[in-house]
């Protein structure tokens, strides 16, 4: 994708391995995609919790001797997303608490949307919020519950959530593995030696030469006791689930499987129907690399035109990067992409991308694929119009800043300076990933949103207030809710 | 001192100028010897709150671009010091919390001991804790009370602590600067230009050219409203205090005045009565620098024996110091200690320190002094012998650590090779701070405990866990409780 | 390449420019492929000169400060490869030093290969040498010279030096750029509004809107005096040259031109002689990612098998990865790379690589393949065997360490565990860059080496030797000269 | 001293221990206050040589791991002060390099003045300079030198320089400490186990339990060779010597021995002579801490007027320091000093210091004493009016900012807003340390350069331009040579 769109999480956990904490580093490592701004890991070894968490990359977070103090064959892991904000160390999870059956520490992935109204809730009762994560309300609830059981407890407290939750829990009695009832994010069961591990995508489990076994289902709980057996537990079953599609798309790591599915397979099928819905004439296709290759493979295999490598990525960009005062033209996307005038020069260039967030980007590229010499530039999204925000985990702007909200097709082509443009339909999409309007979420696409928002869907505005401040909303002004799953 | 107590912690607060978060930062520094190990500032511009905390000293956790997003006039500040943990980022103050009337901010110095109570309490009503300082309580009591009003609810959660607790605390409406009943750890109301400032030590006033005012009283709450409106009011009234009479001998700076006090007279006073007190035939009165240089001056001008620089410090210690595999005779005290070979040959040396905790570096000291040439060493010690741990926000050893509460006053002076030894006397101490025991806490001497704890006096053992444990102590086995007020 | 051989260096240059120290960064920035040990800039105002030079990534090197203090409008950089050695400081570049002359700085890419008999030489006349790097040889020449004009002596000195140097030297005069006689490393000129600039590959042209002019010839020296002319001369003319073709093979970006040819389309041109060599019978093939795709493309198109992204590589890499104690099967391999089942599973695969160099990560992953469900692994390589080390600015192994010099093709093949192996021939490489061997260096291939040693060629003892101690090898025994133009 | 004048370097040396890395390191430790922009080992094990150099505190320039690899019974060290250039690596020392026989390191403490005359000399032979120190001019004078034999070489080459260096130079056969003819900066011979060792002050050797033996003698090399034999030889022998009086006054350590003498005796001597040249009636004497306290306590003694704790130092100064943007008065002086008001008000207050260098601290720190209640403030200076600069090793400013070279004595007293002021006179110094003016330079005081200028005496501008640039100055403008021996 020409431009970032920020991931919620990554999580992982694993139930008994002599070296759980090592473990769960490089189960994070492999899940670095999925959030680079801070790390953590708990880990128990029965009796005490150990625990670490720092911003910044994984392999920066955490050191030899700092594994060495995350005592326990047991552990969980997460990594978050970068933000701008200098203080929210108070955000790293995963989340270590205390309450009155114990500690219980969460790895979250995803978004609640009834935050608000659990919090008022929860703080008219007395509790008190320390972080602006929705991850804490789960403990706050577990800590409420009149269940003595914990895993009783558990369910009680899930079922009080209204949004997206792939979760790893953990107690001193239970690691428990689980999905909201719609499944919006996604969660993945392996084993190692057969001790039982979690993480968000396959991909964790391959570094550490463990076996992918199965998705956790949209609303199961996966629990594994302190003796290691294994118990699945639907607690809460729906008609339809939502699985959010932008996984498929660009999120996930194309080596890994989610939802079942194999990423890679099902984006060349995505590539495949994009080809088949706009026959196009050109001499070459061409990826924005990394996470739109699949889909120009797919692109360039149902087309017969062939797939070069068009445009190179620099890997070396750090975390600053300073930009010269007399501005270089298309700076930015200078620094990250260069164009291969092999490739380029005279030829009708067929640009395959995931999507398009406000376009500014992808217009650069274009002029560089033009200015190498390109005669004709055909653009191909691999996913539908991108018009509404995300509120289920995925940090997305708001809709005044998306192209796709505020500009017709015809008017996005003029816009990045393509000779046409083309966006995949949502049954084309659909078709492609072998599923149904029952099964994934594309609410982003047409705004059907599976989950109803407690007080209508927030504005813009609110959605901006809600991310930038540690405050509490008082009130967020109803919208019409265009929202019904 | 010759062997370094951790305090608890220093608290800056200032109620309305232009540059609150500078100015914050630069009272931290001044009491930066109250706390090294983090540092942190929580600002408000009356409607949004903004704050930052990290490991390490204050400027290194602070630069220019974090002070300018600190944004308000008003702010409140926490130094801390350092453990060995390195997950305790958790713990770094100041706390901020949101509950069901706002956000709140408390900087606390100090230390509760009816934690486990009050924890207990709140667990078993649903309340969850996040971090192992007992700071949260405060935020979970203000959270319960019924009361609606921020002040009434505030002095109704006070009321239910139990120990050691100078804080201050802010939220949208007030700045509230209060000390415990018993005024355990010292705080001092300042202006700058009229506006209120609260702070653990008048040094904190001097650097930024504010003056200061007076001590807050135990028991009182100093309260500043949005339009800078000073209230005072005394929420609690006991017949007796129990003002923490180490920070007298050791903890605050000399140039800090503390409960009224000027520091470095009441220690030249205690160096006088010391001396009074056995009166020694020496050549030359010396001090373990820096802390003990104030109570030499006054034993040597009492005693008319002159005062000499006989053991130079080296300031140049950083975090890290490596040690040699091959060991060095008494390196650790050398790395930081010297002799003065000129001041110390062939003289009967009287040598002064303000307290004995383990005996092992002051044998390393007279040893060092001895080699300097010494023909003999007496040994004076500006505090009581220091039997019994401080549960009130000091971080001592265990009794069994304390080499006053395990040997005779003949045997520690066997142990450390002094020719003579003499400890002030509690009497002789409460007559050079011109108070009595009805005012000043000297439960570490005598073990009078001034407060009773709730299930009897913590163990050693106990005390070990309380510190290490991230986890809550389920139950405290009851000791002899030898404390009475 | 699955393992990694370290380049030499990256060098560029600005004759002329309001922001020269920004534009070396990012030129630097753009070839930091090809050195990630440290980097450097040194600038001019044409009476003063400015330096910095630091250890890591030009990202990390250099802030925003430190480029606003390197002055003036000429700047000469340079990038450097990682070596182990904590103390090497003192080798980074540029050089800069004083003569009587006044000041030269030099950023050298390459390596001379009658550093010894120079230094002897030099040392016997009274130098002495404060870096191991022989860049500084030149600047000991030109202090020597006996001609006055700097050109002159420069030229004069230039042919005292046997080896590979790509350089950019700069004094208070002219900024020059020049190749050695046979031209063995690239370097391009290029212009930004008139100015000229020089830059080891094409690349860092492309970043700051700059154009590609030509390469400099080899035994040219392009020179920028004062006011901006540029003069061309010819300092030496030789009836071969020996560009070092592993350039085009591998360490150039394939975005890049250098020696006048564009890199991808030169590497995809071998990977179809590679695939015309050896016709294979496969379902897919797949590079090792980033470095083999061209060449893998190439196969692709040439042999009509389907290319696949079957090697995903992780992009997250630190500079510190931390070892699980408990050893993970191929761990190291396995951080780097993941296989895409979806892409190998049941497949007869095509795996395309670069080179070979001790042949145990290529083994790791064509078992990673294996396990991933491939029927049969075809290697293909785009370089052939790899059997004679570089002495022309390459760190590549011992003879002993080179599976390519100790082993034959099929016994290669057993070990890596491929079904079936090949290598390009020597006259198809040449074929595919449209050459001769009267124009590129292929020694590594055939131990050809285009230039004669003064003592005979180093044994594999004596080349550790030469990279490991800071100190002058005093004589290095005479081994069968195979070098022969 | 109020104001900091920075000192050149300190050297450390060891011949043959098992863990001289560490010995030296713990040394340079010791000698931090001598420097703290950089540090640097160089370690032989008789074949190899290793060396670590860095920017910052010895304690953070190594590591554990770094000292492990400085391998070797012998080594050097060195530390040196901080300048602003950030690309003053170039400098660190010790200086390590190779010439026709083998390599040499060095250390050197000092300034040479002929270093512009060598240059041209060596330049003009065709010598290169890689840093801007001048301790790069001896390794090229061994390097040119006709003499075989290291030890004559070294004695030839030392008698062409003219100026302060006190040296450790190591070779693979010798460990040698020597010091100018006349000896202007001290050097110390110390012994641990019959192992030799020098350095700059004998507080070096205290730290790791060694014997102070002597100071080497001007003139005089102490050779150590392979076997650990000693054998000391004068390899210049002058009339007079000119020790630098103010290493005495300020720069070593009150615990330190140096030129033979202990330095806190000598330092309480000389505020007794000044309390005799200038009576004063007053209530109480203070220091600037820390490097005035043992000329106030002699002060005190002789005078009669008891000696307190007037001023508070802060030591936990770091790197960085953010000034508020709306000033505070007095702010820079404030971070580092606070008044104890307890021991100023309503008194006749002494304060010593042992220089004034702008004089624009001193007159905020008088101000902070007068609003701390002073009643009088008589100033009592323990060096000379400070007249002239120092160009044998001290980074002192130039005249025009100098106060004591611009103004007279009342006209600085009125600019401090002393009541009284007096400069001990300086036959009072030479008296106070037992010394002549054929013993000690007093240069700094009176102009009497012992050391003839070649080209006369420096202007200030050219002293600027001589540290600020890294070119060599090309001619320094003569000015009336006011330098006589």
């Amino acid at each position: 994708m020409s431009e970032t769109i920020r991931h919620a999480c990554g999580v992982f956990g694993i139930a008994d391995h002599p070296e759980a904490a090592n473990m769960t580093y490089l189960g994070l490592y492999a899940l670095q995609h999925r959030g680079q701004e801070s790390a953590g890991i708990v880990t128990t070894d029965g009796t005490m919790v150990y625990d670490h968490r720092g911003m910044g990359l994984v392999a920066d977070v955490f050191s030899e001797s700092i594994l060495r103090n995350l005592i326990g064959p047991r552990a969980i892991g997460h990594v978050r997303y970068s933000t701008t904000g200098a203080s929210d160390l108070r955000n790293v999870q995963p989340i270590l608490c205390q309450y009155q059956r114990g500690w219980v520490a969460i790895a979250h992935n995803g978004n609640l949307i009834n935050t608000d109204e659990l919090r008022s809730d929860l703080e008219s009762r007395g509790s008190i919020f320390n972080a602006t994560t929705d991850s804490e309300i789960l403990a706050h609830l577990l800590a409420r519950s009149r269940k003595d059981d914990f895993l009783e407890a558990l369910q009680d407290s899930l079922l009080k959530l209204n949004g997206a939750y792939s979760m790893i829990v953990m107690n001193s009695e239970y690691l428990v593995g689980l999905r909201d009832p719609l499944g919006i994010r996604p969660l993945c069961l392996g084993e190692l030696n057969g001790t039982p591990i979690f993480c968000s995508e396959s991909c964790a489990l391959d570094i550490i030469n463990a076996r992918y076994i199965r998705t956790v289902n949209p609303g199961e709980m996966v629990i594994v006791d302190r003796k290691g057996n294994i118990h699945c537990h639907q607690f809460a079953n729906r008609k339809r689930v939502a699985q959010c599609i932008f996984e498929l798309i660009y999120f996930a790591r194309p080596d890994s499987w989610i939802y079942g599915k194999e990423v890679h397979a099902i984006r060349k099928n995505i590539g495949r129907v994009l080809s088949r819905e706009q026959r196009t004439n050109a001499d070459v296709v061409i990826a924005i690399p990394d996470s739109s290759t699949c889909a120009a493979l797919g692109f360039a295999e149902e087309s017969g035109i062939p797939f070069d490598w068009g445009i190179i990525r620099n890997h070396y960009i750090g975390r600053t990067f300073i930009e010269p005062t007399q501005r270089i033209r298309d700076f930015g996307a200078k620094i990250k992409y260069n164009p291969v005038k092999a490739v380029l020069a005279d030829k009708r260039v067929v640009v395959v991308d995931d999507s398009i967030v406000r376009g500014t980007t992808m217009r650069k590229i274009i002029k560089m694929i033009r200015r190498a010499g390109a005669r004709e530039v055909h653009l191909r999204i691999s996913a539908p119009v991108f018009r509404y925000p995300c509120y289920y985990g995925i940090d997305t702007p708001t809709r005044n800043e998306l192209i796709g909200a505020t500009h017709q097709v015809e008017e996005i082509r003029k816009q990045v300076r393509a000779d046409t443009i083309h966006y995949i339909s949502i049954p084309g999409l659909l078709e492609a990933v072998h599923g149904t309007d029952k099964e994934y979420c594309t609410a982003c696409f047409n705004g059907k949103y599976p989950l109803r928002f407690p007080g209508g869907l927030p504005s813009d505005d609110n959605l901006r207030l809600w991310k930038e401040t540690v405050q509490r909303n008082e009130d967020i002004p109803v919208e019409l809710a265009v929202s019904e799953p």
